[in-house]
């Protein structure tokens, strides 16, 4: 896929200068020192010019004798409609359109860019861009971007939606940080989108590890579906900004993306596989590590040291991160022991002393990695009066290619320690400037095994009355009413198999008496109206009524009350309704639709948990029962389920099979836009749940 | 104080060494390189010299014709306390001992330590070390240290615990990553402690920011005492490592130090005003902030970028990390939209575009830092074609000069933005790799304000029955029981003035109907006997007794139960007690004793808050009234105090005041290892508290 993009037989630049300080010059240049020419034919299009940088010139496409596999366009923006036309007619499959003046740029260059999405689907062209850096593929070589030079090789792949920060990011490969097999810098997304790329590079035998920017996702649905399978066969590492209130007022003055919210995101990256850096150092943290040395079987970490102080911060920071200290086996700590100084430290973190030379440190780490307790080794230096850096560096990378667990080091210091680091490079052994950043590489590694381990999703199927809540969905729009409560609500719950209170209309007070004797005492009496909402603000709900009369009575105030305070309320008349059992927990579950992701399921305990505390999870529907499951692992207040205080533990499968249930029901009617069922009451274990209340809001558009 | 070691006029060198390759050699090196010969005198001390490095030797320094201000000890550790018991007959008033093999080296080596302990005290001398690299004075300047050179000059004063970790902060620094006044290897802290060094700092003049490394602060509460002082006048930054139970585990194989639970130091260090770094790399993010720029007045900032995606990062890392982003005045975005191009964005972040040079970065630094909306300016930039680096440098280096608000740099990249950089550096304004970083430098400013602006502690007195109290402590000690509940423990709350419920105990059914009558129904009864500590798991507590009828039966089945099941148990009786009313709060209050900083106290909502949700903070006794309020803003489900879903408010004064006069409790009773008021019930505004139950543990020992 986009094969013409990054394997190109031939690339023409359309705007291609003579002049030096010009990007079409820039591009150009890069594709000629950059090594392209060696692989590939260069046609500069421009119409004043003979020959730029040793390539002979044409005046358009449509002059070149040959085929165009790729073209660069960087030409004022006016001109580049009719330009992208030219190259459908000549055929061009892939057009990278590096020239500004679109979408970033107001309703006209929206406009405009509208037109150049038009004729690219014409003629079945795939554009990169507009305003953008253009791409570089490092092995092919072909570097078709304005890039100041070309990074060097090595395992990442990385693409950009801001091209500054694509600058910041070639010029730290550039300074040995890190290798590139791929750059997309994706200006303003108008075709070419994070999920063709997933797409393309999933395959790419050059990439192994894929790394994002993303200032937003907006089909975010297809975004999750693609990089739940990618995920499966290469970490994708990504970045998302404008996630806080100012972050995200902070991106749509920019690119006029529409950002997604927080927790959409959350949860997105989370069911997709991708694994989210903070910030730019974590997402270079990771990928090092991910993509240069091989996975974690699993999360026991053993530490070598030179000096204590270090091995304890390294032992918080692992612990911190969530992985923990390999407890090393009887045997390893004696043949540690005959050989280390009496002072050493033999268990883990094992202190090699501050005079250890390189042989102690080779010795002490051949022994550790042959431990099968140990997952993966920390390699922790600081650079003392005797100790060896270039030779350590040199053992420690030998060290690292002969074992299969991954070696990352920590070479504590910045003069002395840099010709170290640069020889573990050569090792493909990453160094951290601080044991914390180590630790959270090796949590990220430890992630993703967790995400390669997952199982394909099945997303369960469950027979509902569909044709039952459209009637109820059609009724509310025919009356022109958005909400949906009460007895409307239940149908709607009841077509979906799950339980709700029996529950019957009453129009008068013997009625009401008659269906409270079949339901059985205690029940609870509300107001039946289209017009009132909330009902408990008007008196409009009592609970708990045991007799006839009770019943008798509260119907008449309730009916006398609403026709006085309320004139105008339709009264339908009241509903009575089965008294939940008490002994069950109070549980929220919610739905709204987040504009890039779709329909966003809520989970959390019911009242204060969720008003004071704000205790609840999200996952994007479709959701698997897995997913469920996880969502009751993740609320704080997650230790309420098993029962505290003498009390057993709650009816979890009833939560989980209602989650499921709801997420096909927004899955089914998109037309619902928002639903909260607040309180679902759930009961001991094998006891069920009931719904006692759901309110339900149509989107007021469809 | 500690005048002698940072400003010597003559040093010896005990075991310095004419052999390049020995520790004895590369400090008396340190001391001829780094300048000192030509400020004060250099006595090497070896006897089989007569000149080592141009300085004439002696055999002894009593053989040192001239005073000695400041002895160095580099022998081996069965020589040291003899060399020492010289420099104390020769009145050396500082000594370092940087050998090792003393309290880290087992009960041997610790008994040595003792043994060079009870020398300084006999002599009034003061002694670093041992086991530690040295200290370095920049300005003085003397480097009495084995460390491989001199750092450059600079406005931090460093002091670690850990050697190691200096060797590798010497090298930070060494690369012009940031410039040191003081640096100080505690070692064992035999005798100058972190402590110490604090006091001597607070008025050294060429320090402005203190940094420390520590694994453990055995004198806690002398501690927070000196810090609380110390961070008024300049910022304390510290880690403090082993702070997770790996970690500690260890430290105490490291150095011995006991470490302090993670609670007590979060508490210590805020209550001490001290800034804490999770990592090196913030402790130097935080340092560079700190030394080099003046303070935030508050907490708006302005970002100037040049490119919208990294604006968007910087705006992000701000708000996350609870800065705010300055709202520019009207006239100051007119202004920027005059001169900027059109495409630019004049709100903050101002993005001056990808084609800025150095001149327009010029105008918006000056436009943005004259608006009063400004308190902070984050000045990011991307290495993009047509960007200036060194002179961007230089604009924003020359602007910082001449206003009194900080500025931080965050130019994105590594080869290209070096030379940036360090123009950058040499106006004194720190550059962060990553806009995340650089906000929490503005965060750490932020706090330090805050810590800065904090009133003197006052800390209250309360008057109390002290005599009652130890009236029933000696009781229980006399019956050799060690723990105390009820109507004892009431005694000890009533001594403090803390509101009980009215209670007596009766001997007999009768008793207890007429006590019952006293009090007024509804009562509670309970079973009084000293063996019984957990009453509720035998039956022994009744509650919500209506009548006579109820008390008298609730009784006679009490003490027949106890009777027939716990017949070794001694019985007293039934304590009869009044209700608390309903409509109020569950509170916990606690308190338990740190090895390292003495008496922790805890504040919680009660029941499944503290015991599923763990959502407790903690202070160290003694805390002021501010101290206390701000616990009650520190529990996730602070919420709840304010009243939700209709309920009043909840009396938090009487929290408060109950904090207070427990914490006066547990300082004036050190007996007392532990304690709990569970619960504490606390009704609306105005209306008051109840301690209901207290648990108190005694010390085994005293």
């Amino acid at each position: 896929m986009l094969e013409e993009f990054f394997h190109p037989r031939s690339v023409a630049v359309i705007g291609a200068s003579t002049s030096p300080d010009k990007l079409g010059y820039a591009v150009l240049d890069n594709l000629v020192e950059g090594g392209y020419v060696n692989v590939g034919k260069v046609f500069p299009i421009n119409p004043k010019a003979d020959r730029i940088l040793g390539q002979k010139a044409y005046p358009s496409v449509l002059e070149v004798p040959d085929e165009i596999d790729l073209a660069v366009i960087v030409i004022p923006y006016p001109h580049v409609p009719p330009v992208l036309e030219e190259c459908g007619r000549k055929g061009i499959p892939a057009v990278v359109v590096i020239s500004a003046g679109f979408r970033e740029a107001g309703m006209e260059g929206l406009e405009r860019e509208l037109e150049l999405v038009e004729i690219a689907k014409q003629y079945k062209i795939r554009l990169i861009g507009p305003n953008c850096l253009g791409i570089i593929d490092t092995f092919t070589p072909v570097n078709a971007s304005f890039s100041a030079g070309t990074p060097p090789q090595g395992p990442m792949a990385f693409m950009s939606q801001s091209g500054a920060l694509g600058t910041a990011i070639l010029d730290w490969a550039q300074a040995g940080r890190l290798g590139l097999a791929k750059f997309v810098s994706l200006g303003n997304k108008a075709d070419v989108s994070e999920i063709d790329l997933l797409e393309a590079w999933v395959d790419d035998p050059d990439t192994s590890v894929i790394l994002m920017y993303s200032e937003g996702l907006p089909n975010g649905q297809e975004f999750i579906k693609v990089a739940r399978e990618v995920t499966k066969v290469k970490p994708v590492v990504a970045i998302k900004s404008g996630v806080t209130k100012s972050g995200s007022r902070a991106v749509s003055s920019h690119t006029g993306s529409l950002a997604g919210s927080e927790q959409a995101y959350q949860a997105a990256f989370h069911q997709a596989g991708v694994l989210r850096a903070s910030d730019m150092a974590g997402m270079f943290d990771m990928a090092l590590a991910l993509g240069y040395q091989p996975l974690l079987r699993d999360d026991h970490i053993a530490i070598v040291t030179n000096a204590g102080g270090p091995g304890i911060l390294a032992t918080d920071a692992l612990e911190r991160s969530g992985m923990s200290l390999a407890r090393l086996e009887v045997h390893t700590i004696q043949e540690l022991e005959q050989y280390l100084p009496d002072a050493a430290s033999a268990a883990n973190p094992v202190d090699v002393l501050g005079d250890a030379k390189a042989d102690r440190y080779r010795f002490a780490l051949e022994v550790v990695s042959r431990d099968p307790n140990v997952d993966g080794i920390m390699v922790v230096l600081t650079p003392q009066a005797m100790t060896e850096i270039e030779e350590t560096a040199r053992a420690i990378g030998e060290i690292s290619l002969e074992i299969d667990k991954p070696v990352l080091a920590c070479f504590m210091g910045e003069a002395k320690v840099e010709a170290g680091i640069h020889i573990l490079r050569g090792y493909n052994v990453p160094n951290y400037s601080f044991p914390e950043r180590a630790s959270l590489a090796f949590r990220a590694m430890s992630k993703y095994r967790a995400i390669q381990e997952r199982q394909d999703p099945v997303f369960e199927k469950f027979t509902a009355d569909n044709q039952a809540i459209q009637r109820v969905i059609d009724g509310a729009k025919e009356d022109g009413r958005f909400a949906i409560g009460d007895a409307e609500a239940w149908d709607i719950l009841r077509a979906y198999d799950i339980a709700i209170p029996q529950s019957k209309l009453a129009k008068t007070s013997q009625e009401a008496v008659d269906i409270a004797g079949e339901i059985g005492y205690p029940v609870v009496l509300k107001i039946a109206s289209p017009d009132i909402l909330h009902k408990t603000d008007v008196g409009g709900v009592k609970v708990g009524l045991e007799t006839a009369d009770q019943v008798k009575d509260a119907f008449d105030l309730m009916i006398f009350r609403t026709e006085r305070y309320l004139p105008e309320a339709e009264i339908w008349g009241c509903q009575v309704q089965e008294m939940a059992p008490p002994g069950g927990m109070e549980i929220l579950i919610g739905m709204n639709r987040d504009p890039q992701f779709g329909p966003l399921v809520t989970f959390g305990l019911g009242g204060i948990y969720v008003e004071a505390l704000k205790d609840v999870t999200f996952r994007i529907a479709p959701f698997t029962r897995h997913d469920a499951e996880d969502m009751l692992k993740e609320i704080r207040s997650k230790a309420l389920l098993e029962g505290v205080r003498g009390n057993p533990p709650i009816d979890k499968e009833a939560i989980i099979d209602t989650l499921l249930r709801i997420g096909q029901l927004v899955e089914d009617f998109p037309e619902i836009a928002e639903l909260d069922i607040n309180p679902l009451i759930v009961y001991p274990k094998g006891q069920g749940a009931i719904a006692i209340d759901m309110r339900l809001v149509l989107e007021s558009e469809k």
